[in-house]
């Protein structure tokens, strides 16, 4: 097997054997294969296509380029939820102590912000002292001990996928719907989840800005999933307006504590419930997403997930008396807020504006290399539909320096539609397709 | 400008302006741009095409990208002829004494043999002292005093391409219109033609293989060099079948002096007086291609071109005595005969099955690296309609090796059809367009 004659296959509209994507990915991975060989590949496959089966191989390829973490000693449903990424999307940090709570084990390994989007794992680490590193060992100890866990990716699970998004990154060859979905299952099915429920995001603070695209990766992680045996579930939902009041990473643990204790916007807490009941009809402790949803608010309710939230920052080394009393924790030194230009009531407040907001802000990177800040963010006052008078807050922006919150102030301005009359806040969860 | 912003324009089927593709060319030129960006941009543009606009101003940003040779001093029409590639095409060592005996001056710039098709260069260095890297200024003398000069292409011309080519070898993206006919176009036009006549071969010893892929490539030059402002004349001649009675490098020179003394093969005269007439009225120097064809024949018979060609090998060092006397030329040490499998005639000789063997003999290269062995090659006994009996030698082999000329052996057999009945030999000139 040659790769420039693998890459005039694809380029030809052709279809990969098994043999065809291990060559290729091993050959990549060790080196042998060089970046200008395999970018030419990506171009190819980006605009050709890959089969679902394709897909498959691809993924178990990748998985095979590095370690598979054992969980079969942890005794429980394995289930994961991994999300295409939003704005204001804390549902990880809500969802997995009510998931466990309801008697899930969660090994869940998340990322860090990139883009407009935020990171589960800026988040958590906004917790002072809070450790997302935690070794193997612990990680298992946590999901036994606490039901779940919640750490960075290691290095050694699918190196394939870390070199090929380095160069999809560089090389215009992100968008591609066989790429995204073999990069995602690898990474979940290599950390050890059984089962998976996928969040996909739609709307214009979303990676998938239409429904047709974000209906194409579900069908694709749907696909692919059940492909490799695994019963997996997608929700679209809608990132057109961000997810709940606060968008920043100590702004966003400040409204998880609100959601564990029972007074979470209900945008939030809808989304929550439902991806926790499809977790619990996919790792077969429920019936139906009816039972599901049931469990998963009266787990809420007795307060059963909020305890496990406690737990899980003790385990990993955050402070728990910040837990108990936000106001302890990070803030930012500059504070100013956003008046209304009008009375009348908001119509839309555009989720990709206010992701550049916070990124301007420092709560997220528009490089990798870029620091992020704990405090610093935006807290909405008015959201979709609730009336506002003239001159009266709309949001309160949080930053390091008054030169970045002037800037966040702008983009902010411009993410707001005030009109005289407001539809009201339609549904997160726009459809629903999987293999439960 | 941000190189992974152009890649994504392309893919998504977007137009390059002049500064784009300025910027593109220039900085993969100086390295700037890594080979793995420009790879998926190569592949993009591949798949999702060149306007004829995009097209003009990449050849323009590769002719910028190195030296322009001035050949304003050198009197008379600058004319050059350019052949996609073929086999047993030695229609350049013919037409060059002939177009400058007609009165035109040919600054002809030559590759080597690649794949299954012979290059111009290996032939005339089958000549013992012939040189075909002259100084700048012995090729300016050539021009002056012989008419016409055949040289290797220099490295200071166009070094983009060279870049460029290597990267498209070993990505898959050899096969662009777009990017052939920059490729060609700029390196011609670097050279100082004014006004260029095209070759372009088609079937199954050719590049192209279909009549539409042809009709596109020349489509395309013919364009190209319109809107750079030059004259161009496109010949579509056939290749499905080697061109003359001999395919190797100094077999190639025996029957280029058949052709110069007046008896060479029928369908290598009847193309090259075709190409020679193209290029005097692209040249402005006979009204029409009627006029032309008879200026080229008045030529050939009184003697002038093979004087010509004579004074080219003397100035380019070459051994006159072995041009005189072609049996004192380099000689395969085996020689062995193609018996025919029947009686009957020949229906068809593939020439694609003859350029493979041409190059296990060692005529040409599978890789850029091979040496090539200037006495090796094949005579074609018998050309499609000629009869034969079974038993009766159809072609011979000259090797290096009796186990090189067994393989060449048995792929000439596969070349050969041999049937009751043959059509007759069809014409090589299939279409002609171009704005002379």
């Amino acid at each position: 097997m040659r790769p420039v004659e693998l890459i005039m296959k694809k380029r030809d509209g052709g279809t990969f054997t098994e043999a065809e994507i291990g060559f290729l990915v091993e050959g990549f991975s060790r080196g042998e294969i060089p970046d200008y060989q395999f970018s030419a590949l990506l171009m190819a496959i980006v605009l050709k296509g890959m089969s679902p089966e394709e897909t498959a191989l691809l993924t178990r390829a990748m998985i095979r380029s590095g370690e598979v973490i054992d969980l079969s000693g942890v005794p429980g449903p394995l289930v994961d939820k991994h999300s295409t990424g939003g704005v204001g999307d804390k549902i990880s940090l809500v969802l997995a102590p009510l998931a466990a709570a309801c008697g899930l084990r969660v090994p869940m390994m998340s990322g860090r912000s990139l883009g407009h989007t935020g990171g589960t794992l800026d988040k958590l680490e906004a917790i002072p002292g809070f450790r997302t590193d935690l070794p193997r060992e612990r990680f298992v100890q946590a999901l036994e001990q606490v039901g779940f866990a919640m750490i960075g990716q290691s290095e050694a699970v699918v190196p394939a996928d870390r070199k090929m998004y380095a160069l999809r990154d560089v090389t215009g060859t992100v968008e591609s719907i066989p790429l995204i979905t073999a990069s995602i299952m690898s990474k979940k099915f290599a950390e050890g989840a059984e089962a998976l429920v996928f969040d996909v995001k739609c709307g214009s603070g979303a990676f998938m800005k239409s429904i047709a695209d974000a209906r194409a990766l579900a069908g694709s992680l749907v696909r692919t999933g059940t492909g490799l045996g695994r019963k997996v579930v997608a929700v679209l939902s809608d990132m057109d307006q961000p997810l709940g009041r606060k968008v920043g990473n100590f702004l966003e643990v400040e409204e998880t504590i609100d959601c564990l204790r029972g007074r979470g916007p209900r945008d939030v807490m809808d989304l929550t419930h439902r991806l926790v009941a499809w977790m619990l009809v996919a790792g077969g402790v429920c019936p139906g997403v009816a039972e599901g949803e049931q469990l998963s608010r009266a787990r809420l309710a007795d307060g059963s997930a909020w305890k496990l939230f406690l737990k899980s920052v003790q385990f990993q080394g955050g402070d728990v008396e910040c837990i108990l009393d936000p106001a302890r924790g990070p803030r930012a030194p500059v504070v100013r807020p956003l008046p209304s230009p009008a009375d009348g009531a908001v119509r839309r407040i555009d989720a990709y504006r206010i992701g550049l907001a916070s990124v301007v802000l420092g709560a997220g990177r528009s490089r990798k290399e870029d620091a992020v800040f704990p405090g610093v963010g935006l807290s909405l006052l008015r959201t979709q539909s609730e009336p506002v008078r003239r001159g009266e807050p709309l949001a309160l922006v949080h930053g390091q320096s008054e030169a970045a919150v002037g800037q966040a102030l702008a983009l902010c301005a411009q993410a707001f539609e005030i009109g005289p009359e407001a539809p009201g806040p339609g549904a997160r969860v726009l459809e629903e397709m999987g293999s439960p």
